[in-house]
């Protein structure tokens, strides 16, 4: 991605509209002398850094808004370039004049990304940092936006910095073995050597592990609710549903899902997935189209096996969770209709131990399958994980750092430096892809072209 | 409408949807000292006015985002209270939430146009300006821009305040005849009323007048393009359209017409309107439905009608230009298809003096028909009217206030000091209005409801 720092670039920084006001952004060397030639107020070649300032966008004779500029001098900035943010009336009329004036007057327009592209390339942000800017403006949840924005303060980013200083100090001992080849000599301790690389392929193993989760608590936590007919499944459904409605499902244009099929608990999104196949069926769960559920399910992190308490068999009841059951997939027993029951019959209900009996119809115990739910889903899978991995474009370069790092450990008796060296480059060279140390212009282009403009 | 200027208002002051950042305005009293609750950074309360400032918005130990906050001091704001406007990363998620802590951490939702209602209260604008902010949000072209900026710059305002100082002085010796009422004395030389009183009816007169055009520059001018069939009318609108599509049409979501409809000719805005009742017609204009067209036709300000200057006869041209031809419309006649008369035939063309001489299909001299259009429409409309008023309810107060005045002029000589008095005073009341002068809760209400919230 070829970017051209001596140009100063300008694009509309909020969203398209109705608003009040709308913040147009300009960054570059240029980007202060550029507002100022169509500014009317105090002269902002002047004017010192983080200051706030009222004044007139001119084209000419012709004025275009009242507005307030605010002014950041590099290196104090998002990018660490001249930035000034113009914040102007929020008509798009009035938003597309001033930019397309601020272009005839030097700017030019950014590309999706492109300030964010110049913070990292100015070495305000590493890659892994800038990507979670845009992980911060796409979250719909606290999770994601806890996540994003502990890898925007570079959590995730000092982690493998540490792995990676270490690897580097034994690449460039092997390198003097290298440069010593013809006596032979051993300057990196190959045991050393071997327990580091086991560590460190530890700690990649563990993160490349954490993916699933991050996924799900960035994405939303797949999960099925599946039941007999008349088991309560959509009482059930409302009466989670009821009261802790996802955050985002006030805003349009934010969840691509239905409102009612997103909850959230604790900060979490759990995307309840529709199992209309199980709902409509008249008999047994094997009778109608096991095969559509199960893939449902397959799908899923969380399964929610409802089942009527007072009206279901034994016999049923272990033939449902039988075939409903899958590896990697965690599932909750939900008895209900517990209303229905007396004290009596409640203690002799099957799978006491497992089950969360509830009565969805009284909204009795519905807290309680909240935090069983949460429970499962995410604080039992969050053991041992400090850092949760949630791009998978930082998981597929821990994949090929890990099979780097085990070919380093399945030759480190065997092969000679060279190959050696060569291995241990590698797992460098992936390693150092997700924070950018290493980069490829199609790298960037393709992170920074899924930017939204004027970020 | 009641406002609590104690209380400290919050809410969103860009657009919802996707966007890099998002800007939450805070106003009252107590903004800074709430945001400093919420604040992780230099203390706010001890920043001077217009300055920015990095930091984090923290919920006790959660932290929200990384923000940039830009601090105003009362009375150096839009408000003139203490303003803090938070800039944060662009997501529904963080946006609701910030604000959902400021609300917790003692601010209140704003409501519907309540900064600008604060603003308006505190003295910064009068009213007339208030509504010209609403109007330049609005605004869709440059002449709706620039009358609104106008309009909030004051110019409107001033002219009034002239009007209405000058009434006030001679409301105020009538008052003084009052209390010397049994003296029989005349402080107010009843000559000098009557010619003031004609000269401001004038005026506002004129400020009357003035609302249609200033109501077609500020939502566009209704233009019918009538002809024949092929008469070349289809080939002439994408001629117009061609490389002058309104600004507006760029931006989903700002105008109600389809695109090919709105011509924007030197920032005016011109709503072509269909009239496929003479597109389709097969014989003359007359048969098919002249009555639909007419309706069409007396909705606008403007009637471009075109011919084929190849085929049509002198009779039927005249016929055509005397059956559309109505009171108060401006109608251009446009001699289409130059490009198949040789230079002998061009001369002989009638009409010559009036007749915009084009060619569609060639693209000749459509930018001097566009002139033309501009020229009929608005330049020769725009003489004498300095000021333009475009708010309805600007208008009815002038014309309240001009029904006041010709009461005052008529009973100036006959009726007694105490009815004059009474006359010039609702004449006052109705001017007063306009600028918030005087005012009425409901007036507030109603004005200022329709706003968006976040202004």
């Amino acid at each position: 991605m070829t970017d051209n720092k001596e140009e100063t670039i300008v694009a509309l920084a909020t969203p398209n509209g109705i608003g009040a006001i709308g913040v147009i952004r300009l960054s570059g060397p240029d980007a202060i002398t550029i507002a100022q030639r169509v500014w009317k107020g105090k002269d902002l070649t002047k004017q010192a850094s983080h200051t706030l300032h009222f004044g007139r966008i001119v084209d000419g004779d012709i004025e275009l808004d009242e507005v307030v500029a605010s002014l950041f001098v590099a290196p104090r900035s998002y990018t660490r370039e001249n930035v000034v943010e113009i914040s102007c009336h929020g008509s798009n009329y009035i938003i597309e004049s001033i930019i397309k004036l601020l272009i005839k007057n030097g700017a030019r327009a950014a590309k999706a990304g492109e300030f964010t592209l110049r913070a990292f390339l100015n070495g305000q942000l590493d890659l892994s940092q800038a990507e979670a800017v845009a992980d911060l403006i796409a979250s719909n949840s606290k999770a994601s936006q806890q996540i994003a924005l502990q890898q925007l303060r570079g959590g995730f980013s000092n982690q493998l910095q540490q792995l990676r200083e270490q690897l580097v100090q034994f690449a460039s001992l092997i390198e003097l073995e290298l440069d010593f080849a013809e006596e032979d000599v051993e300057f990196a301790n190959r045991d050393q050597l071997k327990k580091l690389t086991h560590e460190i392929t530890r700690v990649i193993g563990s993160l490349i592990q954490s993916f699933e989760l991050g996924n799900a608590i960035k994405n939303g936590v797949n999960t099925v609710i599946a039941g007999r007919p008349n088991a309560g499944k959509s009482t059930l459904l409302n009466a989670l549903l009821n009261e802790e409605r996802a955050i985002v499902s006030h805003i349009p244009g934010t969840t691509r899902d239905t409102i009612e099929e997103v909850l959230n608990i604790q900060g979490i999104n759990f995307r309840l997935i529709d199992t209309a196949g199980i709902r409509e069926a008249t008999d047994t769960i094997e009778q109608i189209g096991v095969q559509r559920t199960m893939e449902k399910i397959s799908q899923s992190a969380l399964l929610i096996y409802v089942y009527d308490a007072e009206q279901i068999t034994l016999a049923n009841l272990n033939s449902d969770i039988e075939s409903l059951q899958k590896p990697g997939i965690t599932m909750l027993l939900v008895a209900n209709k517990a209303d229905l029951l007396n004290q009596e019959q409640l203690l002799a209900l099957p799978h006491t131990d497992k089950a969360i009996i509830v009565s969805a119809k009284e909204k009795r115990h519905i807290d309680k399958l909240k935090n069983k739910i949460y429970t499962a889903a995410i604080k039992e899978q969050l053991s041992g994980h400090e850092t949760l991995v949630t791009n998978i474009r930082h998981l597929e370069a821990l994949q090929k750092t890990e099979e780097a790092l085990i070919r380093v450990l399945s030759g480190i008796d065997t092969v000679t430096s060279d190959f050696l060296s060569m291995d241990i480059k590698q797992a460098l060279h992936y390693l150092g892809e997700i924070t950018g140390v290493v980069t490829t212009d199609d790298l960037l282009e393709n992170i920074f072209s899924k930017f939204c403009i004027g970020k």
